[in-house]
């Protein structure tokens, strides 16, 4: 697996690649590697001939400065995983390797970007959009990867995509959870074992919407159940509660006409230090 | 010639290129070719093997929609005089091609767009990043071909090649003059013969200014002197005279201690419906 830390690194080893007529298909990652990241690895490894990962935390997308200090960096831990699952190539760049001595350039949906969770985190899916424009630029890969989990991140790169013309595939990949049903996430080897526990209740809340919907509920009541459900977990603060039309994100109310995406997020732990989760749902009536 | 009307067509033919291992060139335009567009495409022609260039009049850099209707456009004659310079292919798309249905992606280079000539058209850089991004995209050239005449702009797309990564290489040509001095522009076609005249006033102030830098002025002197210049031509309004640090355009000021850029604008003709002109000059001390 050759490991690269500067641009040039990274582009002549994929070019190295397409001389040899191999496709490439892309995983971006902020490391602290899960089996949610290693299923995008094998989905990337089950169509191309070459796999290239990176890992790099985008300080850009962090609004909270503790966040993003406290962000899990475990890259000994990561390089061994994906050079176990077969991964071809990683890119693994310094802040000023990506972000140039000046740099001011931003890219931005700027309708997406600002509604539902872009609201509770400002800047957030700007500077995902910024960055995952520079990845994608560095590697020129065929296809990128990317988990259904961050939904409203997914809808964000769709669309960026399209409206740039990056000449690149985007794959949407279902969420992988652990067996109690909690999403996998970085940030869940942040929770203390009791907050652990207590995470479940997102998948809960997602299940309890599921069937309301089921039951002919509008809405309204899906986003009612959900609150009841992560309200009565003392140790969550529930952060949003968001029930959008899929793809477009318009807002969705009353009865459900048309599949709608639910993303939910919850903090767990200490007010100054705290873990945030998110979770989804995509439901059809 | 191949005529591309379609993404999906100029992004084959750059393949059939690409495929002959061939290196290609991009040059942007907007139409209404001139002397200035043809000297970036011999530019272009002298180092690759094959020229693409674009015809596109991008309505999200105009802010006035007056400039935009009254924009000329020459599709035949553009066409002919790219077929006799040796151009390989021509992309000109629709609007709806260039922005899909729910567009909303922007790119800006935050800092640079929004200073000097960027203030005077707000939005105007902002527009002009992400339409040249989304061309870079589509056509993904080895380089592409720029005029020094559009000073800011220029600085504009080094900036946000460098700040995203693309994998584009800039290459900046010298302002192209009518005998008399004014520089070349699509717009000038809509002067009236005595504005025409006038026009060259603009050169001449630059030459002022030069000559007080020459004289050992300051730069108040040389904005000065091509005040003075621009407002004793009657059939001038002067929109802006910026002096700035060449590359960072940042403020210059006092005694001329580096190189600096000169780009000033005035307009022409009736106030509703105005030809903005601009000009620019580069002066070492």
């Amino acid at each position: 697996m050759y490991i690269c830390r500067t641009i040039n690194d990274i582009r002549q080893t994929v070019w190295s690649f397409r001389d040899a007529g191999e496709t490439v298909g892309l995983v971006t990652t902020m490391g602290a590697l899960h089996a949610g990241h290693m299923s995008l690895v094998a989905e990337a490894a089950g169509v191309h001939d070459r796999v290239v990962a990176t890992i790099f935390v985008n300080p850009t997308q962090f609004g909270n400065p503790k966040d993003l200090e406290t962000y899990p960096r475990t890259e000994a831990d990561d390089l061994a995983k994906l050079e176990a699952a077969g991964v071809d190539a990683v890119f693994i760049p310094t802040v000023e390797e990506m972000y140039p001595d000046g740099d001011e350039t931003i890219v931005e949906t700027t309708r997406l970007a600002n509604m539902l969770h872009g609201m509770v985190r400002p800047g957030h899916f700007r500077g995902v959009a910024t960055v995952v424009t520079k990845l994608f630029n560095i590697v020129q890969a065929d296809a990128a990867y990317f988990g259904e989990k961050d939904y409203q991140q997914l809808q964000v790169i769709r669309r960026m995509v399209r409206d740039l013309h990056l000449p690149i595939h985007i794959v949407g990949v279902a969420t992988v959870r652990e067996p109690d049903g909690l999403a996998m996430s970085s940030r869940n080897t942040r929770l203390t074992p009791e907050d652990r526990a207590a995470a479940v209740c997102l998948n809960h809340a997602l299940t309890d919407a599921e069937a309301v919907a089921a039951g002919g509920g509008t809405v309204e009541d899906m986003a009612e159940a959900i609150r009841a459900r992560i309200n009565a977990e003392p140790r969550a603060r529930l952060k949003a509660v968001d029930i959008a039309k899929a793809l477009s994100l318009d807002p969705a109310t009353g009865p459900l006409t048309g599949p709608v995406g639910i993303m939910i997020s919850a903090e767990f732990g200490p007010e100054d230090n705290a873990v945030l989760l998110i979770d989804q749902r995509e439901i059809a009536p």
